[in-house]
């Protein structure tokens, strides 16, 4: 069985241990710190430098799905920022995919007319054509075009279930993962809109890297097609879960590698706590949704 | 010998090839899109998303080697933006290495008192204990902690060369090219300040994927120590070289992997043409560039 790498201090934490742990995250452990600055501000001053904004998030009054409300608990990253009508997402034009995307799903976001086959998978052109993924770089390379945000979250508005057609919001994912185990996460989110009030998913590629034969440790990954697309090890979701009493929320976090999962092997095993994905997708979740709620609870197994 | 690829189109142009071109760039051939803009704009007016600002860079009197200057040309990318002393950054909080490090050098930066002795490399804690490289990660690994803006570049001010300690402007570089060839190429860009007005230097990492025995590409690198600092395959130096009678502007990018190079291959072997940087590093040079002057040369190879 291969064996891959967390970062630091979470290396020994693996996920899919059977271990049960309910906790209450400290938040006074953690070291929020602006990395948007210099640690000159004296410098800032003369410089004409516009250091990226700190969002300052609030609830809008917009359409079930809509972006404005998707980021309640702030982004991961001000880098690349798209909003769609479905989602948010931030591009890595290294990788040519997202470094992660955010939709809110409800009830009402689930419902309505749309319809999958009128959607297609397409380039996404505010993205520049070096730094861009194509449908021709999928073709014969044996992978899904694997969606971040589902399609099936955002029945309410077909525009909203094309956006999530954008290859932007697309990572190369294999076949057996995306039609079941990853499939059954989806419905797993989609289901749990049923006991909370939102779910907010954030879903991402991740590049882990694994110990090889000489001992040391490795980030590998195939790139397919002409312009190169990253093909993740693994990928991430991230659910936050806003409790129907409004008091607080619940955070559940899952990674699953990219490779054929059997179906028999229950999703609670891909549970990891969430810093293992802050450290290894160098994204930030937790101090943004501290922001928002004093009660998080993070669901690491059960 | 191993063989590297590049992404897409430049495949067929390889580095080291010794066929000679200067070339004009042709900037009507670029489509120069806004990537910080979701393609909705009326979804914008609704959404409380700040997108990243396209920075207008204007030259300021400042500091020989200050960052106000650097920025001239524009930056290559807005994550992460941090401005030192002596440089601009952009930092990359997955890989632990920065994106990219722009300097702007002349025989003024160049001189000073400041000495090398009073420098120790230090941890940036600008950046979250999560996504920081220490200097723990790099012992024993068998590699150099490799300035990116280099430290003799700065004699002009011994805060300036104290900031190009921070391990934030440092990657993971094979001794052998760190002590010979990559020195040379530092030597090169600070012997250009006799022949030019000002000489910008940008150097980053690059990851370049690589043909494996099935036939497949693969990015393949190492990672360092318990934050798991990537060991980027190569490195890229991008020189924008002002002419003295200020009316154009030279472009001469380097890429050279990251292992031991015989000193008595040329540097000039290891021209590149600029989009074959552009696309592995996800980054943008021209467009800004081409705001500041209509007369681009690019030198790719002599």
């Amino acid at each position: 069985m291969k064996r891959w790498f967390r970062t630091g201090a979470t290396l020994l934490v693996g996920a899919g241990i059977g271990a049960s742990a309910i906790r209450l995250l400290s938040v006074s452990g953690r070291v929020e710190e602006e990395e948007n600055h210099g640690s000159h501000p004296g410098l800032l001053s003369r410089v004409p430098v516009v250091p990226v904004p700190r969002v300052q998030a609030s609830e809008l009054t917009v359409s079930p799905g809509g972006s404005g409300a998707v980021m309640k608990y702030g982004f991961p990253s001000l880098a690349n920022i798209k909003t769609r009508e479905s989602y948010v997402t931030s591009y890595d034009p290294r990788t040519r995919t997202a470094s992660w995307v955010i939709e809110r799903i409800n009830p009402a976001s689930l419902s309505g007319p749309s319809d999958r086959k009128y959607c297609n998978f397409k380039e996404d052109d505010s993205v520049h054509i070096f730094h861009r993924s194509t449908n021709a770089d999928f073709r014969g390379s044996g992978f899904d075009r694997g969606h971040l945000a589902a399609a099936a979250n955002h029945k309410w508005s077909q525009k909203a279930m094309e956006d999530t057609f954008y290859l932007s919001n697309v990572a190369p994912q294999n076949p057996h993962l995306n039609q079941n185990t990853w499939n059954n996460l989806e419905q797993l989110c989609r289901s749990l809109t049923k006991r909370y009030l939102n779910v907010y998913v954030c879903t991402g590629p991740l590049y882990l890297p694994r110990q090889e034969a000489d001992g040391k440790l490795y980030v590998r990954y195939q790139v397919l097609g002409r312009n190169h697309v990253a093909v993740p090890t693994h990928f991430f979701k991230v659910l936050i879960l806003e409790q129907v009493d409004g008091k607080g929320v619940e955070l559940r976090s899952y990674v699953l590698p990219n490779e054929p999962i059997d179906e028999q092997v229950p999703l609670e095993r891909f549970l990891v706590p969430i810093e293992t994905i802050e450290r290894a997708s160098g994204l930030h979740f937790v101090p943004n949704i501290m922001k928002r709620t004093s009660s998080l609870q993070a669901i690491t197994a059960r």
